[in-house]
């Protein structure tokens, strides 16, 4: 075991907790999303927070866990939902919420400390310079960059950007190494690749710089159609219109969207299938003549609707992604979710064919994405929960219908991703945490090198620590 | 004949231009870059020059036209290239060069006159609000907004934002009917398609409202290739990169780069066949690992590279579209050139294909763009000319392999598109000019409904009016 006493003292000068209850409370994020995930990591928890203010706190961390073998888990704001910044070997948990400094912004490009806030970064740029991110997840209040980048994929702007793995969409990211006197690493152009959506398993992001795009006054918009496959094609449409601007375009079958989405219930029809979009101001015009050629409803616009009782409504994006499992979920809480690609070209025709196949079991919410220079979308489907067996099952047959799944039950990044080792990952961690103290248990590919993908079980980490 | 001393008497108080070589002046544009049109056109000229300051000066002329049944073709910087803008049956020339009004400015949109030079709203957007036009021809520096919009298609930007044909790359439009008493039409989304590219023959447009988009110190780049296929190869990966923002991506084929780009010389080898490119700065840390995981050779960059003797180089959107072709024609006035569609998916297989039939006959030229959702180029191919049968000869070559051939040797809307009647554009000059007076000789649609588009012969206006 590893000597917490003597690594609590070497620290001394920095903020520590180990109060259990506050030490669990940052030990959790929103793996509960998925029952798979919350029956096998309910207990996780860490031994120790430590709240560093600065790249220096960071590296005096990294030090002293690597000198005492203790494992160190990077948390963001906790708004992971596959267990990314959970402790499963325990240890400390290294809480990145004061490394909130926005170092600069110019135009195209902010440079930031990692703890800091979506939302926060963007009201700067903003306000600052008429600029905001170009790609946030649906946690944007909430979420940290340093989180996004390490544990997430993309969202709102996606289907106008691409994801975090396109090259360009993170500039510059400066990285502390698990050594015994830690280095800083800067990587950029395709190294990046290293460490996004590596969950903080192979070095520790002490600097961003995020590319910006032109901020707008989007306009949020519900649209409605009497059958899925209209709405399905009517999102794709204005997808590929290369003059209109979008910044998030999704597809919710009825009667989902009415009734989950409580606070638009009034504006969407229980059996209304509804096109969720982030639309430029100057492109309205353009999009309520497709809307019309569709024959679809414009049911909102929030440059125009006006809330008879003045009750406000939740922004666009805050339908979309996750949020839709979240307001879902909220309702019913027997329901779960899946992340399926429905690859270019015939993305639409393996929609309508997964929406027949699987009725009410399995509800369609679609997220148009340029992916790979195309129009595709990804399925976040409202799965109706019995059973892991049915779970996986779904799963199958999906992938067999040729539709990959990124298992949002699974916490390794193996898994949740491709079932394939990342060889550049792996490659960086030999290089950055040589001792595997960095979040164990996430990559596969170091913990288990000959773990067999094709037994179709599950990896379970065996280190994984109980409280 | 049509009284003109009786409607320059009614002009009175506007700026009139009678002296026939001034008029003559007035009355070209770049048409003489096709040998077919500088033999057909040479001697075309206008009876008078009418230069409007208002929106009512206009009025007050078409109003006076209609009244002595006077032709008016209208004239923004005069740069088209398919004598878009001269007098077929002579009469007026409206030269709008003096309606140059920015009107505002805000996020996402520029309000003005049709008269202003891209250049200079650009400027103004620019110093202003850190924004610029989505697209601009490459004759930024000289075309007219007003211009553009009823003579051109696209142009650097178009990798982004597809062309002008595309929903939302024309914000709204003021239109002046040619009428009894000259009506103002607004149009805005789908309705603009009515006068986009319609040679001004059914209406003139007296305000403009575009879509801005971010702007930023773009880098010039020139990437050399040993194989044409690597070089396009490259270009259609670059215009993929979701993530990855570029204006602008042209490939020209060896020895052309070398020979036509002269101030580019030093930089390009002659047996190198470049990339042209136009990246933000942000951009090119990503870029560069693009080229060398592409074995391509970064010959130029104009954020490092320093001409040594202190020389100036053009902007790399002077290397691109119609201007590749001006500095052919300049080093070897037997070139003449070509408009192709390559479309989606098998772009590059058909690039390839066409190279080989023709070898040095039709010098590759390509320019990326969007195109209805995906990536595709057009090619404007430099062409030795030797007769204008052997120039049909090879678009029919260019049309039996499926790439549609948008002929700039014609003067016609018809056959310089699709070969077709564009219904909308015609039942909108059937309201906006009844008698025709807009442009004559310019909708084959208008002059000769029964035209037989299938018997392969060139439509030749009747009226065409010799000096
Ligand atoms: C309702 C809801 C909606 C969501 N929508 C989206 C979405 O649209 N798109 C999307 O991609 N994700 C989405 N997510 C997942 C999650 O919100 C995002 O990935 C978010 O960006 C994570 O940020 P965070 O600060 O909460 O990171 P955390 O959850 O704290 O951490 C995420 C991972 O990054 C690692 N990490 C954090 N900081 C660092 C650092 N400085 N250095 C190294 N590693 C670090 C952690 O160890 C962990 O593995 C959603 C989640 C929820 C609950
Ligand atoms: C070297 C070179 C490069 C070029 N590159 C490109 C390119 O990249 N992309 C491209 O699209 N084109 C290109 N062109 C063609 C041309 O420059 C553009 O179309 C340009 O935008 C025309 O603008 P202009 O002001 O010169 O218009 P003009 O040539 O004066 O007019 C063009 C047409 O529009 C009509 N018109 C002008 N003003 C009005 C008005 N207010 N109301 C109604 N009708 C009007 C005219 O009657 C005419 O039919 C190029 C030409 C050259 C010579």
């Amino acid at each position: 075991m590893a000597d917490l006493d003597a690594l609590q003292a070497e620290l001394s000068g920095l903020k520590l907790e180990t109060h259990p209850s506050l030490v669990k409370q940052k030990s959790r994020d929103f793996f509960w999303y998925s029952p798979v995930l919350k029956r096998r990591l309910d207990d996780v928890t860490g031994d120790l927070v430590v709240t560093p203010s600065s790249e220096d706190d960071v590296a005096r961390v990294l030090a002293a866990c690597y000198r005492h073998d203790v494992p160190v888990t990077v948390r963001g704001a906790g708004t992971g939902n596959y267990g990314q910044a959970m402790p499963l070997a325990g240890g400390v948990i290294l809480n990145m919420a004061e490394m909130t400094a926005i170092r600069s912004i110019e135009p195209g490009v902010v440079v930031c400390e990692p703890g800091a806030i979506m939302a926060d970064i963007d009201r700067r740029a903003r306000t600052e310079t008429g600029q905001e991110l170009r790609l946030h997840p649906s946690t944007h209040r909430t979420a940290s960059i340093g989180g996004f980048v390490a544990g997430g994929s993309g969202g709102v702007g996606s289907v106008r950007w691409g994801g975090l793995r396109d090259l360009g969409n993170i500039v510059r990211l400066k990285v502390l190494t698990m050594e015994a006197e830690p280095r800083v690493i800067e990587l950029a152009g395709e190294d990046i690749h290293k460490v996004n959506h590596a969950y903080g398993t192979n070095g520790v992001i002490t600097e961003v710089t995020m590319p910006l795009t032109a901020a707008y006054e989007w306009v949020d918009v519900v649209v409605g159609f009497d059958a899925l496959s209209s709405a399905a094609a009517f999102a794709d449409m204005v997808a590929n219109q290369d003059g209109i601007l979008t910044k998030e375009i999704a597809v919710v079958a009825a009667p989902a969207a009415h009734d989950y989405f409580l606070r638009h219930q009034r504006f969407i029809g229980r059996e209304q299938h509804v096109v969720v979009l982030m639309v430029a101001p100057f492109a309205m015009d353009a999009l309520a003549g497709l809307v019309d050629r569709s024959k679809g409803t414009l049911t909102y616009r929030s440059d125009v609707t006006v809330a008879g009782d003045g009750e406000s409504v939740p922004p666009a994006y805050e339908l979309c992604w996750n949020h839709t499992t979240l307001r879902a979920l909220r309702v019913d809480p027997a329901i779960t979710y899946l992340q399926i690609l429905f690859p270019y070209p015939d993305h639409l025709t393996k929609v309508a064919a997964m929406a027949d196949k699987f009725g009410d079991e399995v509800v369609t919410h679609l997220e148009f994405v340029r992916f790979d220079g195309n129009v595709a979308c990804f399925g976040l489907p409202l799965v109706r929960f019995t059973s892991e067996e049915r779970l996986d099952e779904i799963v199958s047959v999906f992938e067999t219908a040729g539709c990959p799944v990124f298992n949002p039950h699974r916490y390794t990044l193996e898994e949740g991703g491709m079932k394939q080792t990342d060889p550049v990952q792996l490659a960086f961690k030999k290089e950055t945490d040589p001792k595997g103290l960095l979040n164990p248990g996430k990559m596969i590919a170091w913990e288990d090198p000959s773990f067999d993908y094709s037994s179709h079980k599950t990896y379970l980490f065996p280190g994984l620590h109980r409280a």
